[in-house]
């Protein structure tokens, strides 16, 4: 079985599946890349997580997720930013491990407002000091910390970054070796700007990473989870892919589903059903 | 009893109270503005609820809502148009209805997208397209059209034009007395771009309304009915009360909150505590 060259199946897809497993479904649909999570390689180790990476013969398109990094100075922030520069470690080693094409990216995900606090201009400096903490030590290990713009209903609770236009102020302040962004369908594909902001982070070098998921109606009980798979939902997700192209974005393609359905059934079954929305519905060329 | 004398109780935060009970609740907290919505008072009749609202002495600042019209061209087009007229008409008779200083405004939701269509651009040109069908209109009766952005969690189902930016992309096209916006702060508070898209809006004479609901996490299993009186939730109201009243806007502010405990409760009981939570929390200066 072979899938779309360019696809790469997010872990978080198939959630509950042991990092070996989540190894195992993706070659076996014949996907070529993996996006990796940090849970399921720390259940095993990192070192033992780099040899499975390695036997699996698949390139890893990102390590998900750093960032968190929204509290006032004090513990918490100095523990967010210790936890972040392992996870810079591990995204070289990963990267290192996995096959040629693999992407030593780290997806940052900024944190929401801190409990209490209704200061969103606030945490959003705050955020922006800590990827300046941390360009540093990215750019040393040769990983790009990529800054993931979330759909504004997670601007409260998990993401203060909410469109792309601000990740890339945000990404600016930086080189673009250490600092860029991630494109994701589901959390921008409603922004008025969208082209612009693709087209200005690809003249800048800043795509390091684009996913694809679709934004599915009625919306499930739980937003976080209400994913849907390329095809499944409202997006145009050829018409997004064409500009992150035409924005010289030439990388793996990851499908990032959140969706319990998906998460209930078997990785591989998954694996197989992703890899087939994806040919479809993605609208991605087989070459870049 | 006195509530806050900017204070304008929108009927949707007492859903299921008739117009009778509603002007009664408002009038009996102290309040000393109402903002209609067009299904009770059509269940009195557009006659009889003018008479009501002479009645109950209060100042009408707006009436929700038109709009809806993001349909391809052919009948069900035509029908939203037909519908729009009349809300102008209807918005035109309630605000003469109502004390001095209401205001004639109608409240303008787009719609999402069409079934089955992902085509968003081509949805917000023709929303675009249906408010210069209906700014003459608005202009012959004296009636502002006020374009509401929506939160980009509706955008799929709900409606098209996402943010401050946007909707002021689209009035601007159109002379300022016969369309503006709505700043609805759970609407946009997200928005990095807020503080100069507000301004901008002052500059053009575009505010129309200013709508105060608060965003409260976790959120409920039907986004649309999760919203929270002023102090309830995240948003910085202060903030975004002070942005408003800097740009010029010194009507009636309205509270607006779907929240289905609050629809089960007794709409005296609702109208005074949003007295309170307004004083407390909504930083709206008594005098402009």
């Amino acid at each position: 079985m072979s899938a779309h060259p360019r696809l790469s199946l997010n872990q978080a897809t198939v959630k509950h599946a042991s990092l070996l497993d989540a190894l195992d479904a993706t070659r076996e649909a014949g996907i070529g890349a993996i996006g990796l999570w940090r849970e399921p390689v720390a259940e095993v180790g990192l070192e033992k997580a780099c040899a499975l990476v390695t036997d699996s013969g698949l390139r890893v398109s990102s390590l998900c997720r750093g960032g968190f990094f929204t509290a006032p100075p004090g513990p918490a922030r100095a523990a967010a930013l210790h936890d972040n520069r392992r996870a810079i470690e591990e995204t070289a080693a990963l990267a290192a491990a996995g096959a040629p094409g693999s992407a030593p990216v780290l997806v940052l995900v900024a944190g929401g407002l801190p409990d209490g606090d209704r200061d969103l201009p606030g945490a959003r400096e705050r955020a922006r000091d800590a990827i300046g903490d941390l360009a540093g030590d990215a750019a040393a290990a040769g990983v790009v910390l990529a800054v993931e713009p979330m759909h504004p209903v997670f601007a409260a609770d998990r993401g203060v970054v909410s469109t792309l236009g601000q990740a890339l102020d945000l990404a600016e302040q930086f080189p673009a070796a250490a600092v860029g962004v991630v494109v994701d369908t589901y959390h921008v594909w409603w922004d008025p700007d969208l082209p612009a902001q693709v087209a200005r982070a690809g003249r800048g070098g800043r795509i390091a990473s684009y996913q694809v998921a679709d934004w599915v109606t009625p919306l499930g009980p739980d937003v976080l989870t209400s994913r849907g798979l390329p095809g499944e939902g409202h997006v145009d997700l050829p018409a997004v892919s064409a500009l992150v192209e035409r924005a010289g974005f030439g990388g793996d393609v990851e499908v990032e589903v959140f969706d319990r359905a998906l998460w209930e059934d078997d990785p591989r079954a998954v694996a197989v059903r992703t890899a087939a929305a994806f040919a479809v519905a993605a609208g991605v060329r087989v070459r870049a």
